[in-house]
């Protein structure tokens, strides 16, 4: 079966990048997509699983029982060998790759505490049946819900890293061009699917080459002092904005091959951070400190002036 | 035991249509058929399995287990020999047919979703003692609510590509009809099969051909033109709209043998798509860009101006 | 044991002539018999079913587990042989005969809704442990329940074919015949039964004669018509209404003998039909087109102008 | 241990009559006592089963399993010889004595039913593991609850034959008189019973005496008409209360040796059997036809003018 | 580990006294303890238990489960030699001793029931698995419950025999007594509990001397009228009230070796028979017939006029 | 993996004390963390228990198992050997060590008090199919939860010994410093745990010997007054507030090497005794009756004035 490509998606720039950055620093703690149903949402995260080749892609069922999320003692070895022996869960099929859940808020509390646990701590321990064995578990967490069918614990939401919102498109041109994309790719799959190979390619190898200079790129005082004001003008709880912040400007820095964070690299990622940390009423669009736009690398289709939240 | 002719079935032309239209192309998503209880619906999609003579037809109980509905472990393979065998469940067994769910809104949530989730894959993971296999399950699903006794999620609502509203009838001359046609196929089902027989067939082999044509069916720009400002009219959320009218009204032309989309075809199917998805109030009747009726292939007995919703 | 005679019960003339006719043509989807406890209700059905010598009667306590309800399978094979084998339930047990629910609107969904499946189908897929396996179970089922102590869905009433209200006499000679007869028949059990012999006998013959001329019984155009407008006018929602009392007239066409349907029969049984159906005020007794009586062989006690709902 | 003598318990004369009725006529469907907490009401019943030294006093708890409470099947036997075995129930256990239920509102509705079947059918089929066995259990079932406590369904109370009231007596005399037995007994049992050994005696000869003549008591058309006339008059719903205080009253006249029933002994036992099913307001008394009291073998203790709710 | 010594706790005259009462007399049935968290309750118990060298003292957790409370069977016995046999409850281990419930209001009303009709019979059949048992079981329940969390049912309440509140110190001297005396244990308990054991020996013999000369006591009719009189006065319901009060006030005069009951007897313990059975507003004292204190004994530290609730 | 150091962190001082406190004195009861979220608590416990290096540090998950947090039957020997072998829980992991739960006010109530049982005697009963073991597990307690989350039963907020309360830092300096400490941190994990060795190795050895001196702290009348009057002035339920002040301000004059408890050490930690335990309105600071600072050993860096709640 041919994935839809990441890089023929239309109208979704925000998740786009915030999915991106992501994958340049997993320690981003995934993405938490929030907006209207049956915008193909899941059609983006599988055409990024399939961009980055090696990695896997779960789609965890919220019905999901506990034996299947984290795994379980083997039945027949059991039987056969009486031995315990494990059988991997779906969070250990997640490791290195994506794990994607449609409406995450209607998630059992405990898995859910189970999946920002091991999300946070790159594993968790099987414990059935006497046994306990750590399992590592490193993924890219990316959730969607819809917030009319309820939310999620201020607690959880702290979790995801980042944000983004994402509504049905209004302009007429962008709905048509998206219809006939995905008619085109329901007629011919592998045409539509060559038609984007160049450009997959690129973005996979910005990608890795964007992972490889994270580490150097600089952070000077004032940018310290730009994202510790940000978080004291937005109320935020806790430390974890702040983190994050620097984590994901660092992060957008690399992926625009630049040596250093400046504060446009704060500017274009401030809202995935903070627009569900905010104590401001939530819809209001968190203000950035400057005002320009990151200046740099918009080549794969960001809007000079992101509409967010 | 003898069927009751699709064909002999008298005022329900819309869910007929819907039906058929799914049959055509499997990609639309079933059926949802909202309405009186009491009005034959059952024996429609019956009829309609007939009719189609190799597809099996499968009636799934609300209360049915999860055992049945995915399959399980065939317990005496597992006593007598040790190993985990697959006893194949209802949702396997309706591949290439009709999965049919009275009552669908007293579903559980968690079969809900799994059957969406079947209906949208094309199949499913059986995952039972560590044993996880794909099971291929692709199929029609047409369920059945009355919306008086409680309603779907908006979530679960809209991932049925299709809805009809069914009602009692209330012209005195169509009821005596109705009457009439079962009483005589209860008093000699045989004979009253064999005069529909002739009428049956030529529907089978009409729905075959639309099959094979679906491909090859034109949509020119314009099409896409009206669906996008159809939906963009109704606030529709998401674009799951806007691709179903495409593809019903394909599957509509290549029912009436059409070498191309017409405005007239998103006429005639546009009620089945929007009213589930409008944001109008429920209960108003969706306008149509254009009012005049599908002109061509009526000999089936949709009435020129249907009465939806 | 002695059975206390069906025709020696006083008082219950509407509930006695539904279960008549039900034993006539099963197809009439059984009977829910409302009103008052105390009133010997289940007296009246166990007489039914002694009185046709040859059909089971099964008492089918509403909290029956599911494994007695549909079968189940046998431990003691599994455990010595390790092959599975089906221990057909009550509702197997039933066959051909008499399905008797007290206090019907307390069982529990899942099984209301298998019981009813049962009785429009004729048998049920029994579902254990991987065995699937058809069990013939055509029975006539019987309800009776309270309606001060909740109601059924109406989904669920209308799946009963007939309905009768019964109340407690306040009529004080009949009171007293009710206890006389009572502690006559407990005084002296075979003598009591005696005394009624001959009447069991010409009941249970004309039984079976009706049954045999059922399907010859003529029904000509006018008394579709009659039907057609009867449930017009009361508003029924669906077709069963019209469907059942087309065949309920004809059942009772046939226990008196009649070569072709009259509007008297239709007359005789609409409230039976209607009453649990009409979208008029509960309570409000459907009014018949013709106020005229049945006519005919009233000799079994029928009161000339049936007080009923 | 010495059992409180049934002859020695005062101030609950209308319980000790209703019992000593059940007992002799077994088919009087029980006694439910109302009222008081810490009024004795166990000692009673405990004493009463001593009384007639053959029959066995089985004391239900609230919270028993339902394995217990109709038995089950033996596991130690289906574990060694792989066959199943069954092991009886307090139900089986109380044949042919006095089942007590204290709280007898707190019991779960299934064992309620299960219990109320029982008492009506003189047994019950225990349903376990594909054995369905018939189970013989004739009792006499003893009920006692607070009505602050919560109520029993309509539907329940009814199936209870007797009802009484009991209340905290609040004459001293009869205060220090209880006091002073209860720590006599305590103090010496032995001698205490041997105190009141005649008159257990008495009694207890007297009961059997009455279960003997009571089928030849004869019952005169005015006394059912002055029954009927006690049921219009309460407005009872359905014909049990006819039948109770028929069979009340001519157990009245057996236990007081007389050859045919009374007004006085409708009047002493119609409290007993109206007081729980008339529909007009719970505590007002029902008034009897006659208000001369039962003239005849007071020698018991019972007040000549017996205080009822 | 050393034992907190019972006569080294300060500012719980009540308690000790009704807890040494029903050590005299186990048929007083147990003392609930009403009040404040964190005064010291379960050292109490605990010293009591170590004050009467030989028996059991059982702490009972609320969340305990139903096998660990009444006893379950032995598993490994059942595998390698398939018989069943008893693992004794934490209720059979508590026979001849204290059991100890802490916030018994959240207990669960089945195990509730168990204790408290083991309490009363002075034992309990354990039923599992076709297996019923007598369990010995008398022992001398003491539960404790913040009324601030919840009640217990009256029902249940009525069967504790007496209780107590307990309420935090609020005279600074005494306060500092309690904390001085908990941290010289802390700091050297063997120390401590030297200094108190001619003190703990001398209660114990006293105690022993009371249970044996209690039966001995005499109790005069002047006795019997006071204790109805108190009853009707506080209008209690049932009988339990005037019998505890009789038995309390003998185990009183037991206490201080009397010879006979005395209306000083009655006066210092009724307070802990009626508190909890009057229905008076909860929290008024109840009156005593005559106000003077009892004047013998009170070497332990009884406070002359002890303020109870 | 390098643990972040516990002298590295900023701006919890109070935690910080209380939970070197609880390491002085066991006997405290633990710390529960008031407070929000995403402010290092895990971060801070977790260095802690690296501080002193040969304690254990068990992180519980509010969504444990019981047979996890307590304990369980080895499968696999049950099967192979037939015996039954416990299987220690987290609980018997953290002996002697830091138990920590985050949210522990969604803890079930049944594992709450379990372990707070443990908590308060120093271990617990393993109850598992027949198998009755005393496990040891002494630890300290920490919890955390934010009250807007839902709160603690007062009976179980009282058992914890101290409380803190944590807020996100609102001076903009000290946020710049902890993320640029953590930045350093996740950059070069040894270099910056390098810098911090001395600080470790210093603080760790002061509290050991705090720990060995502690018993020979001396405590004079007038802090045994101070401490009653304070409670007394607060108004706490129980004796257990008196207690703790006065351990907790005996450790914190160990902490400083003193030979005797002053009112100073009794003001530097009364907040963390009665702040959760007053009975004023919370929120409100409870006014220390001297107002002059801990004059002593301020170098580990507490304010001179906690700001408490």
């Amino acid at each position: 079966m041919i994935t839809y490509p990441f890089t023929a998606i239309c109208g979704q720039e925000d998740f786009k990048l915030a999915l991106t950055l992501c994958m340049i620093d997993p320690g981003l703690g995934g993405v938490l997509a929030l907006g209207d149903k049956g915008t193909g949402k899941t059609t983006t995260v599988r055409g990024l699983s399939h961009l980055l080749q090696d990695i896997p892609f779960v789609n965890l069922p919220i019905g999901a029982t506990e034996d299947r999320v984290l795994g379980t003692v083997k039945l027949d070895v059991l039987l056969n060998e009486k031995r315990l022996e494990i059988q991997p869960g779906l969070l250990a099929a997640a490791h290195h790759g994506v794990l994607y859940i449609d409406e995450v808020n209607l998630l059992s509390d405990y898995l859910m505490d189970v999946l920002l646990d091991a999300a946070a701590t790159g594993g968790y321990y099987l414990e059935r049946d006497t046994v306990s064995q750590w399992m590592e578990s490193r993924f890219c967490l990316v959730g969607t819900m819809n917030p009319e069918e309820g939310n999620l614990r201020p607690q959880l939401l702290d979790r995801f890293g980042l944000s983004v919102h994402i509504s049905t498109p209004t302009d007429k041109a962008l709905r048509m061009e998206i219809v006939q994309r995905r008619v085109a790719f329901d007629t011919d799959a592998a045409a539509f699917a060559k038609h984007f190979r160049d450009e997959e390619a690129l973005l996979s190898a910005r990608i890795v080459a964007a992972r490889t200079m994270l580490a150097s790129v600089k952070i000077l005082p004032d940018i310290y002092e730009v994202v510790s004001e940000l978080c004291i003008q937005h109320q935020v709880e806790g430390m974890r904005a702040d983190i994050l912040l620097m984590k994901a400007a660092r992060a957008h820095a690399a992926y625009h091959g630049q040596a250093r964070v400046t504060t446009a690299d704060v500017d274009a990622i401030q809202a995935f951070v903070l627009s569900h940390r905010s104590k401001q009423t939530p819809g209001s669009q968190p203000s950035s400190r400057e005002s320009k736009p990151s200046g740099a690398g918009d080549k794969e289709g960001e809007p000079k002036k992101v509409n967010r939240i």
